[in-house]
């Protein structure tokens, strides 16, 4: 399924929750780093700007977490959100694409520090295969299938430009990958089973425009 | 403020249905250009991959759209949505940090095609300060409030390193920039006049992650 702002996750959790997690671990990763211990659901809704009761919501969907009046343990909170994520284990990536926009996500330096790790990159330009990008070479996009599942890629990275783009992402689903980041600027067609989130810059643009269309 | 998913936008729509605003934008221009020129509810439900009443519901922030049982004209939706997010106006983009992120966002394609146009870049190193980088000199940080208004910047793209990330940010709302499209990976802080967008790729990741955990 796409996985769009607002729609609800497979374990009945909305998808809107999920994606408000990862928020929710770097502001409890920052303030564990300033050494606070404890914190309570008003000083952390502050910090993230939302609700405390938006929080004791959200939090609601994973099980209890801490008692009324008591406030969270900081680092009790960040492992069980990255239990719920389940970013105790390493994920490898693939990156289709070897232009600018995908060699700068294979340099990207923040992966690797939150268990992410490119371990292969495509390309279906002649020039490119072969050739090295960010350490690792470019294979040829028609040997994908293989490749992936050799390399026990669970996580696709798109960045292709958007003419063929759909027809990448087929391919993609062909080889069993069950999650995709796309960066093109299409509305990609996947099955019911695979989660696309769609991530090009122009949609987070056009919605950040209507900020300053009402306040202007 | 921050505009996470889920948060309550300044005018009453929630800021998870100002999300939702540029993937129908995306879907009608593909449906628009495939010559369609009625949609049911239910078929632009199915082509998003939400219910027909989520839609109903996200249009209603913003008046009334087509008559029950009637469908969408497909190109005045576009039109509609358009507007709503303000996005008849070409809108000037500064882009701070020009390392290979800054670099690759700078000659990303699918800017000026939707309106945004990057028109300035800065960098605090002295090294790429008055370098090139695709077409436009590199300013030093330090001139960022003068050039930002004369050039009519309204958005910065900041793709910095985290470790100074927050002074950049501050320099950034000093220079008056009310919305900040954010690659640092870490939780900004700003003031409650000021959206945020985090963008960097982790968040996605880790929220995506959640999806490779349960279904496994």
């Amino acid at each position: 399924m796409h996985t769009r702002p607002g729609m609800t996750g497979l374990a009945g959790a909305p998808e809107v929750v999920i994606e408000r997690l990862p928020h929710y671990l770097r502001t409890l990763t920052q303030l564990n780093n300033s050494g606070v211990e404890i914190i309570s659901s008003q000083h952390l809704g502050a910090e993230l700007q939302v609700t405390s009761a938006q929080i004791r919501k959200d939090l609601s969907y994973f099980g209890r977490f801490g008692k009324q009046g008591r406030g969270y343990n900081v680092r009790h909170l960040l492992d069980r959100i990255r239990h719920i994520l389940g970013l105790q284990t390493t994920r490898n990536i693939g990156v289709v694409g070897a232009g600018r926009l995908g060699r700068a996500i294979i340099g990207y330096p923040g992966f690797a520090p939150e268990g992410f790790k490119v371990t292969c990159v495509f390309d279906s330009n002649p020039r490119l295969i072969g050739q090295m990008a960010g350490g690792l070479m470019i294979h040829d996009m028609s040997n994908m299938k293989e490749i992936l599942s050799r390399e026990k890629v669970q996580i696709v990275i798109l960045a292709v430009p958007p003419d063929n783009a759909q027809d990448v992402i087929d391919q993609v689903v062909r080889s069993s990958i069950k999650v995709i980041l796309n960066y093109a600027p299409i509305a990609a067609h996947v099955p019911s089973d695979v989660h696309v989130r769609n991530v090009d810059p122009v949609l987070a643009l056009q919605s950040m425009a209507y900020h300053l269309s009402i306040d202007s």
